[in-house]
């Protein structure tokens, strides 16, 4: 079908490439204190250009934290309202000298826009913004209603938003919500993300002795914390990736027939992935499950990280008094974070070796989340995908965490329809972070597509 | 007796200490690379001092670390010579904000010097180089012939003196040596040690992914080293403390009965010792052994940290690229450092789970050593020290390890005096070190009467 906005969309794209470079370059790393002041930056910048487009009621909603970006549009009366959701914070650059071209000086090599943010999810969310511009300078208008809300806290743990939706404001009232930080399963193939594994981040801290005590004096006689982390560890998952907790696979709702058969046709080779992706001499996990049902429809178990004692270069026999480990649980439906944790504390209780005393906590937590296909946003971004595409929409699911979208469903009582653009070997989160700019092209064509088929 | 170079230690004993202090402000951590050049000032401070005295020969003997400090004092004809041993580097200082007082700035507390290195191992090298002084100073001669060797890498393996002490060098020619480098049994027990542990140190280093992955996204499928670490180190020994590497007890020589015996008569008791030193919740270690059994007579194996992936507060869900656990093993005569590293990682090798490569490396090592207590000097010093505190010498071992025991041992075919004024909560290797004040004063009292004894 022809579309006067992504015609506009088109003719614009130079500029609105242009555009995103001025957003990229603002180097907004929400974990790092000195870059507190360019987060802000990012927020005005997004906030002026939804003024700009004609959005309305634009304002910075400060929180404890970077301020989240508001604006909406709602002269679709009778039509649904759509919630707008990205974030404008990027992850740190570290390490640095990995970087081919400069992180915050975007750079256009082979097809692709390089630099932090590019992707995840400044590319995205201008996505968004030039979706919702090239329909307003077409035809004056929206087909449907839109609220958008930004934030800039997504990658440390985006308390102030998850407040702010919690106190479930009336400018956040909506019928679904379009969530774009998420990827195409593979190049070319448009694809909705429906499904994400939910999460307890954990520390399990062993204290043995009062003090640090010296090995050769005290071995033999002191509890070692890290020995006694080591023996919980090992009994909280075995060599083939199952995990031991009484109780923690309870409940599980598995995938449908049917979703496996979709999975099992999507195109994926376990040995490239291995070698391009991991890089590890195999992959792990539990046996009878291919690696999309490990990542997406499995709860996993790892160890982030178990600091105490000596870390440094060379020689230091101390017996630490204490030491933790940071523990993770990966939750797929039919599991709750509550239950989970209180699984998990209990055991370690039990299991926990003679001498040493434990505390087991939950840093936080994210509940697993299911989007029904069946409902009628999910089939009109099928719909516009398909077109914008030319190929059918693969369902996926991921094994990552976005509570967001658990908090919209539990807070707001809507359905986010989870449309991205990335790649999987995007790199975000790593050095030379990229986006593809035909998928900021085609994004942009999709967004417009998908809102016109709601309005329908 | 009565000594004159006691009567002068004790007018002297004021200026002494004040002299202690200004060496323990010297920050001289040999395993921080920013502190080398404070290795050698301590190193300068100590042959200056040597110098004053009346030592001759004095120098720094360079090594590819931090150097050697050595000096002599041959003019006592047809007496024996000793070698004097200590070291003036220091552990670090972490965690720092534990120590009542600063680490390097000397504070007396309840007839104690508190300050990292005032026990470990400074305030014992002070006590023998003031006590040669008192000889000096009063009898303008020392009864026998004296040579001094102090290092600067103790804590950091000693790699430097190893070298030197296989060199055979003629500058250390001696009867016997002097090491100030341990503790009394129990306050006011004179102590002679005539026993070490040895000792592997190792770094288990686990790789799995080639880049640090997200646990969301690759959670059960990516190799996870910290898992693979715990599950290694939950085989190398069991809950009960048993060590589980094959062969790994094998041909271990027990003490005699009479040694048995004599541990049992000792002032010591297990839940005295769990609750002021320990402090843990038990004592851990092989059933059917005491504690001193445990501690000086049976091998151990104890983690001293696991460096990698996220340490900072909160939540990082990586999936780290690799991890290193820091083993190390505690040896008893009739072991030794090759078998049992060459044991260790064969085995950790076999162990290892799928997915991972590892790497087992030896940082350094130590031989195990016992002392035979028939020998003339191991009878004076017993008798300078039944004088000095008015009690019977207690023979006793350590569960720690003094390399250079071993090669003085191998390679000079001395035998070595351990006569150390430390006592078991004197805090080395953690926060608040101290060295008893009243120690520092008969320490240097014993080793003038043990020279006078020697000389005899």
């Amino acid at each position: 079908m022809s579309s006067p906005a992504v015609a506009y969309a088109r003719e614009n794209h130079p500029r609105f490439l242009n555009e995103l470079k001025d957003l990229l370059r603002i180097p907004s790393i929400s974990t790092l204190p000195e870059n507190k002041a360019d987060c802000r930056r990012a927020a005005e910048f997004l906030l002026a250009e939804l003024t700009h487009i004609g959005f309305e009621h634009a304002k910075l909603l400060e929180t404890e934290g970077n301020p989240l970006v508001y604006a909406d549009w709602l002269h679709a009366d009778g039509k649904p309202i759509a919630l707008f959701y990205g974030h404008y914070d990027v992850q740190p650059t570290d390490p640095e000298d990995e970087w081919l071209s400069p992180p915050f000086e975007p750079t256009e090599r082979d097809g692709n826009l390089y630099g932090r943010g590019t992707c995840d999810d400044k590319g995205q969310v201008w996505a968004q913004i030039k979706a919702l511009e090239s329909l307003m300078a077409a035809n004056g208008k929206l087909p449907i209603n839109v609220r958008v809300l930004l934030e800039g806290e997504e990658e440390v743990g985006g308390e102030g938003i998850e407040a702010f939706v919690a106190s479930k404001p009336p400018e956040l009232k909506s019928d679904f919500a379009l969530v774009s930080d998420t990827e195409l399963f593979a190049p070319g193939l448009p694809t909705l993300c429906v499904g994400l594994r939910g999460m307890i981040y954990t520390e399990l801290e062993v204290r043995g002795a009062k003090t640090d005590l010296h090995s050769g004096m005290y071995g033999g006689a002191a509890p070692n914390p890290f020995v006694a982390i080591a023996q919980i560890v090992a009994k909280l998952k075995d060599e083939d990736g199952h995990i031991l907790i009484p109780g923690f696979y309870d409940g599980i709702i598995p995938p449908s027939p049917e979703e496996l058969a979709a999975w099992s046709s999507l195109p994926f080779d376990e040995e490239h992935y291995r070698l391009t992706e991991v890089g590890s001499r195999t992959l792990v996990g539990e046996a009878g499950y291919s690696v999309l049902q490990r990542t997406w429809a499995r709860p996993t178990l790892d160890v982030h990280g178990i600091p105490g004692g000596f870390i440094g270069a060379g020689a230091k026999t101390v017996i630490p008094a204490k030491a933790t480990a940071k523990v993770s649980m990966r939750l797929v439906p039919g599991m709750t974070p509550a239950k989970t944790f209180a699984l998990y504390k209990d055991y370690v209780e039990k299991i926990a070796p003679a001498g040493v005393d434990i505390e087991v906590r939950l840093i936080h937590s994210g509940d697993p989340c299911l989007v029904r296909v069946d409902n009628p946003y999910i089939q009109a971004a099928t719909t516009a995908l398909r077109e914008v595409w030319g190929q059918e929409t693969v369902f996926i699911r991921s094994g990552g965490s976005i509570p967001i979208v658990g908090d919209f469903d539990r807070n707001l009582g809507i359905p986010s329809v989870m449309m991205g653009f990335g790649l999987p070997d995007d790199n975000i989160h790593a050095p030379n972070e990229k986006f593809h700019l035909k998928n900021f092209e085609l994004g942009i064509e999709s967004i417009v597509r998908f809102l016109e088929e709601a309005g329908k």
